[in-house]
């Protein structure tokens, strides 16, 4: 597979080389930056010009793929450990790297592994989709937040793929794009992409989920996930946890879509996550313009926050749908 | 009472003169507008230049009195029924302009009424103040939501007056600040009262709140009101819906906080209450800057969401605090 493509990057590996849309650009426009090198990836990674829990794991694996052609085994090393903590919350990109260090370790094929990622994420997301559309009952206006679609993954995504997949099938009628402050994943990214899929969608403010719920214009709830502790609790984009609990008084599905891979069975529960502060500066403003609030004042800007298991309908994981009951008994536990 | 002066308003009755502070551009510019023209003050409460359902009932009459000086009777008439459209949630608007227009019909001294308007609500926030700082307990950290200080009302504000009261009377700990979306008056406006008055204060998004709730890092939420009805139910900015019921799902106190004006005791219940829908383009993008979102991406932008009786701890308004009891046996009903 020497050339691999998705919405959000480009790999040739016989070139060795990698660029990834730069998606603090998007919607606007469609820049491609330089991965290359795993040192530029994990600025790209920390910038969020490249995001997704899946996502950035197909990246840093597919950018130490291209490194592996002018890198000795220890710089190679080097480069996946600044790789691994290059954000601290989602699991899949210590879970990528980590099969590419045993890969160095065990002198096996390099690229071959990091395609392997690649083409183990595609047909994840098209799991995920597969599972997950059944449960969208016909006429769904369904409620997402951040970004989880092609962007996120190296395929259709995770919540996005399922509610892709439910609209082909018919049955999806309308999507509500929260626009998830501070940096506004679905303002950017989710109402691009659904607007190249050509899916109804309407972009409101996040604080306005809860009008449109006890208005009874919403009819499920699908978000993503970055972490997935082993009794159920998740860590997704910050305003995750409102949804879930706005949908729980509202008694609206509330479905968590990810790969397998984003389960970290080693992870008790939610407390036992690390939430990843970002810079007060993302708070105190937009993109792209000067800080709208007093520069000085004081922010508090967890990236992610913690939703409880009990919230949760079911879990839509590439492997298959889980509901509470198997959760509880121990489904997510190895 | 030829000069009154607020932190946004400086009206010379002598002269016939209002200038008013344009919030939009605060944090980072004090520009004042003219408002002595009542056609122009319709523009600056449509722009939210002045906003705050006290303040613009105030400012809307301070502007007729200016005008009462130069206009015919009809004149005046055609003004106050422009102003009274303004802006159609806020009930205290259409309360002051009535008194005007009963003043200017019986042919009584018009800038007197409106300097009454003024006086009774600078009077108000502190009544306001006074019955509810007993209720925030010694070390709270409370929340608020938008703005409801001295740009808000002609005085000191309505939850933000109480908050004021409780940290001057030392049992204030701290101030979460709800950032706002989509125009942001918690960023821009209540931070920079917060930090004018020197009241320890955090901004974070709005989304954000539920964790902080579920972290046990919150006391109380107060917020104010754009209308209340007769059974307890109020519209207040959008997201105030979600916080009521983050409140409740964590048993912490909830308050709304605003003058007897703000009850409409026609109004049977909030399914009655009219919700201004706004400009798209203030979901697609923020203040001074380009749209982030996609230029034609559909949005539902509502100014206000409308939050049950049921939801709400206690009424505080200028007459003193209302308990749910109270309410639900027709306190607000007249």
């Amino acid at each position: 597979m020497p050339f691999l493509e998705s919405l959000g990057l480009r790999y040739d590996g016989d070139a060795g080389t990698l660029h990834v849309l730069d998606q603090t650009r998007l919607p606007h426009e469609e820049r491609w930056l330089d991965g290359s090198d795993p040192a530029d990836m994990v600025g790209h990674i920390q910038r969020l010009s490249v995001r997704g829990a899946p996502m950035i794991g197909v990246c840093a694996a597919l950018s130490l793929a291209c490194a592996s052609r002018r890198c000795t085994r220890s710089q190679l090393l080097a480069h996946a450990a600044a790789l691994r903590a290059a954000r601290p919350t989602a699991v899949n990109l210590m879970w990528a790297v980590d099969r590419l260090v045993a890969a160095i370790k065990a002198d096996e094929d390099i690229p071959a592994a990091a395609e392997q990622i690649f083409a183990e994420d595609v047909a994840r997301c098209a799991a995920m989709a597969r599972h997950g559309a059944p449960l969208i009952a016909a006429g769904t206006r369904a409620l997402t937040h951040c970004n989880t679609g092609g962007l996120a993954t190296a395929g259709d995504g995770t919540a996005l793929a399922v509610i892709r997949r439910a609209h082909a099938e018919g049955r999806l009628a309308h999507v509500w794009v929260d626009e998830t402050r501070p940096l506004l994943q679905g303002a950017r990214l989710t109402t691009w992409e659904l607007a190249r899929a050509g899916i109804p969608h309407t972009l409101i403010t996040d604080s306005a989920a809860a009008m449109l719920m006890a208005a009874g214009r919403v009819d499920a709830v699908l978000v993503g996930a970055d972490r997935i502790a082993a009794n159920g609790d998740f860590a997704n984009k910050i305003g995750t946890l409102a949804l879930a609990l706005l949908a729980h008084h509202h008694a609206l599905p509330f479905y968590v879509v990810a790969p397998r891979s984003t389960v970290d069975p080693a992870c008790p529960g939610g407390h036992a996550i690390p939430i990843e502060e970002r810079d007060p500066d993302e708070v105190r403003g937009g993109p792209g313009a000067p800080p709208w609030a007093p520069t000085d004042v004081p922010v508090c800007n967890p990236a992610f926050d913690v939703t409880p298991a009990a919230l949760v309908t079911a879990w839509v994981l590439d492997t298959g749908v889980l509901r509470r009951e198997e959760v509880d008994a121990g489904a997510l536990r190895s």
